[in-house]
């Protein structure tokens, strides 16, 4: 792997912040999808800095260009690619701060395990930049999910130390969730009020602040997923570690299942007519690795924007001496707002994944028997 | 995949608990290790049922049997098998019990993903049983990373709503780690007492009750594991959500990372001597996907066991129908000391498959020239 | 990989020929296929050696056991292994010969591959023993294919240089080849004794002889496999290569084929009713790397069998000094015939994991449209 | 897979022959290589359409440009990937002949594997075109190659009926090769003619032609590749029938050795000063899936192009009836020189691809010991 992703769906990342253009190539999608250009373009832009105060007045456009894998408005079935040239991204000169590490970023660990050939401009390959194909290809996901009636939300349940309440997403509706404000989703008037405030707060202070994203699927089929190394889980989290800035990830009730009793904690189940389902969801609709037919339901730590403009502590990497540095520049006080669509591309990307791998595992042969 | 975990390293899981036999093959391992099967027996003995009061009278012998892959007191570099007879398992009479699905097992899903074919007898193939193979494969890696020096230790960090307080891994010594008791390592005395007494007191009751692990590895070197979709966090993730009752994992500070302000979470630095150190290691030792050099470390969610004695709300599979249904038989209340071993097998191979991957992406090419 | 074939269909393959077992664990194939053992068991007798006088007189008792996977008569659907315990392989001494390399054995390479800690008794890892679980993979495969009406034959069409005259696929019924003798199969009588002839005069010399085996299957749908990496001759040739012996492998007219003009080489086509088929199959029923729906159709070359009772030219690997060697023992003088079901195990393989590609892949998408 | 090729190197190719681009992600090579555009581009013009009368007039420009993993002259280790913009593939009137069959071509077979939703103008996702990316991939292996003194040659070994002498591997030198026309590479005047003029006569029937191309590795350190599924063949074989009219491969003597005894056919041994060598080199220098250290080996046979202008039966797809097509354009009476730079590449991306898995599978951990 590394920046291949290898299932049922594969993906193949590419790209540096400041190089020639940065993309995607997405196989193993099924031919004759009609696609939505402008359903994909919001959430590409949702991801985009420079749209408001509170993310970086810094702008970049996405402006994707497809070069293979559609035709005639459809999907072909053969790898669908895209590139986005990267025309905004004006190359400073970065030859005086090259050495310096930024805390919390990865210029140190990416200078080692590239030998230091490793392209340090912005970010390079590590830079949040590289998400953006991500999204293109989670946008186009989703809507290879909506023709089996799949909906995919997500909004903000933390803001530093401010929290909505968790609620059961057995009673959290996908049509609640599909009126919320795409730009800055969250549950109610009030956590709007107080998340902003955080990060204006954070911002006023030349500080940054993390969060948390909850991101829930409707509609999935029971039976997605494998037992252990392929679990609906793991196909989620291995995607999830792939977004920068995600510290965590939980499943249902997650930390909070760990402190409970098993009297509390488990689903308990009722037949509804003819339909088996569950009473609760704490385990966030996955159940030995598989769907069970609930919303599939994860939410994940976003840690603090490393960039902070408060002068740390940090080293030269070739003086090898120790250094003070105040980050300049135009940075995000927060990015877990423009981190959502991200997020749900990670949840489309699995579920689609889900899907196509469990036709070759069985289903067709039982179809047709 | 499925049971096939396919990365530098390889590994192939089978079997069902009351099947014939379970079993792992470990593909990709260094040829010319010597093995210490006494140290191999210790961390399957702590996964083990059955020794004590905190677990269940349940005894299982997990006598492996080495296939193939060894000779001469060495690893041989092919595919080193091992396979472990279910020789205890005594099928019971599954019958009456099969349709009645277990709330929070994977009863009803696995029913679905396999067409009903598969075997249900003490949850099949989603039995915590497999773990044990794991748990082999996982000491195999320790021996071969403490050739390089890697340490991996875990401790209990919470059971229930009892936890232990965070500590910065830099403050955590390997040798602190190092001696605790193996069976139920926890930090302090006081740990011990509050921990063991939520156990009880949920066995009491019939009930069950979850934790949290912790675990660390020393040593590992800067630059092990990739951007994207071969992170260190990705491979780590993929590997823990493999193990049943996991519902969570967090790098670092984790989950609460995000409720921090970028200043007082990034990870400042400093130079100690020739060495780039950091003074802080809230993202876990792992940036842009990459080691840093840091201690490795994470935590995971573990649900209460889902086997309880309380009467639940369940279904009939077969009959469609609701039903009451209290779980019979000896059943862990606890099953996070259990698990302490696998999540450190979960670390030493995602550890090992890094340092066999980095070697393959570069150094060995700029070590010779 | 290396052990690891990951596809649709995934195997992992383990053992070497003198320790304590070989087996092989397959994962991805439907659950509720009923098996029938004793077809099998007769695919694994065809590849047993110390039958008759072609082979050699060393007997080998290839007693397979499920281990998981297979319950109620039927498979589960999660991994199906199987162990072959090693209980005739009397361990003689190899002390004096293991330093000295067998000329086109894997002798000296393995060594150095595997830094020479490899098992080296009769062939260790690379014994040709080890495609015994192979075959039983195989069988299994062609069991599942037989419920979607797919049959798979295979027949010599070489011995030495003697040969059987090329006949196009589509002049070959699936029923003439079905009636062929499972031990030694080959077109007619004057090709049997030709080739016995061949055999025993190798035989007679103490030397061995190669030759060529014909496989094809029947029945297989038009669309499985895909351009380029995952092509149906790459799939095939990806596991042709990992039989011991096979030294070439060409579909349909193969290397004639680039030898004949277009006009004629070209595969013509026509309607038969509301069906598109072909005039003629020289391209072995695969175009642009998928199934045409013409039969599959592909030749392998097998190596005359390196160990010989002549005496040849080598060296010692200890004392790096050159060496004569008359090799002892039982051995092959052709092991064609015993490969033949090998070769149908890689075509069975293939296909099953074509079928269970292609479904993932788009029809399941369209089906439901 | 089927765009991905995911060993230790990682390929992803996409596009379609008149989409916007074609082009490719490369993953897993180190960092820190100086890359020679100039050599690349010479590779890349040898398989390029339209320069002389022995292929089409068509031509092409295969400007790539280079998207990502490459900075200051050197690749970062991370992703590279470039870009070919089909600029000059003027997209004729092709709703006329879209669903007319060409024989021996993947129209047919590439319309029920995509459902009709594949681009069909200039056989799309299907033609030689896409070759072009690959060959960029093998130009940048063997240049990565080189700086281990890696060399890479090939030669056309038979146009139609007409074929060079059969010359052991171990007699042909490196430097013999490395001065063949790169355009038209043949061993001596006398092909060069004979191999001409049997071009030009299929040319001049509006029919065409086929041959062989053999590739030599020489160089090559011993122990490279994996028994089974990981052998060098595999992967060689994995790659070269991803390259369209490729329909046979052979190692070193290849089918021919299936005539031959052992006695002849066994490549004997002998020490040369310290080092083991051999004396033949029959099995092309791969022996149980891994190099011995002779030059690795292999010949591939290429169909005629089936483009041909002589009128054939074929069937219209959409009313499903019989036709007749006489092939208009422009078109190669003979791919087999223009294959040669793809075969070349084939061969450098596998031994690449074995180099870069053999460092993780062991050498490492003994080196440092």
């Amino acid at each position: 792997m590394s920046c291949i992703w290898n299932n049922s769906l594969k993906l193949s990342i590419f790209g540096e912040s400041h190089g020639v253009g940065i993309g995607i190539v997405v196989d193993g999608i099924p031919p004759g999808i009609k696609l939505d250009f402008d359903k994909i373009k919001i959430d590409m832009n949702r991801r985009r800095p420079g749209k408001d105060k509170f993310s970086t007045a810094r702008k970049e456009f996405d402006e994707f260009e497809i070069l293979s894998g559609f035709f005639n408005e459809h999907t072909t079935g053969t790898p669908l690619s895209i590139v986005i040239k990267n025309t905004s991204q004006k190359s400073k000169d970065y030859s005086k701060t090259k050495d310096m590490i930024r805390p919390s970023h990865a210029d140190y660990t990416g200078h080692v395990r590239y030998d230091g050939y490793n392209d340090y401009r912005g970010g390079g390959h590590f830079s949040g930049r590289i998400t953006a194909p991500l999204v293109f290809a989670g946008a186009l996901s989703k809507q290879i999910l909506a023709t089996k009636n799949i909906e995919i939300y997500s909004y903000i349940s933390a803001i530093g130390n401010q929290k909505s309440d968790y609620i059961d997403s057995l009673d959290l509706s996908s049509e609640r969730l599909s009126e919320l404000d795409k730009e800055f989703p969250v549950l109610d008037k009030g956590a709007e009020t107080t998340f902003k405030e955080a990060i204006i707060k954070a911002k006023e202070k030349g500080d940054s602040v993390g969060g948390k994203i909850r991101c829930i699927a409707y509609n999935a089929p029971v039976g997605l997923g494998s037992p252990f190394f392929e679990s609906m889980e793991s196909r989620i989290a291995s995607l999830a570690f792939s977004v920068p800035a995600v510290k965590g990830i939980e499943f249902g009730k997650g930390f909070d299942i760990s402190e409970l009793n098993g009297s509390i904690a488990n689903d308990q189940m009722q037949m509804n007519g003819d339909v088996v389902t569950y009473k609760s969801n704490n385990n966030g609709g996955i159940l030995g690795g598989i769907t069970s037919g609930m919303p599939i339901d994860f939410t994940v730590a976003i840690k603090p924007t490393p960039s902070i403009f408060i002068e740390q502590d940090t080293v030269d990497m070739h003086s090898r001496e120790d250094r003070k540095l105040a980050i300049e520049g135009r940075h995000d006080p927060c990015i877990v707002q423009r981190a959502a669509p991200v997020i749900e591309s990670v949840m489309a990307l699995a579920v689609l994944d889900g899907m196509l791998s469990v036709q070759k595992l069985g289903k067709w042969w039982s179809d047709e028997k």
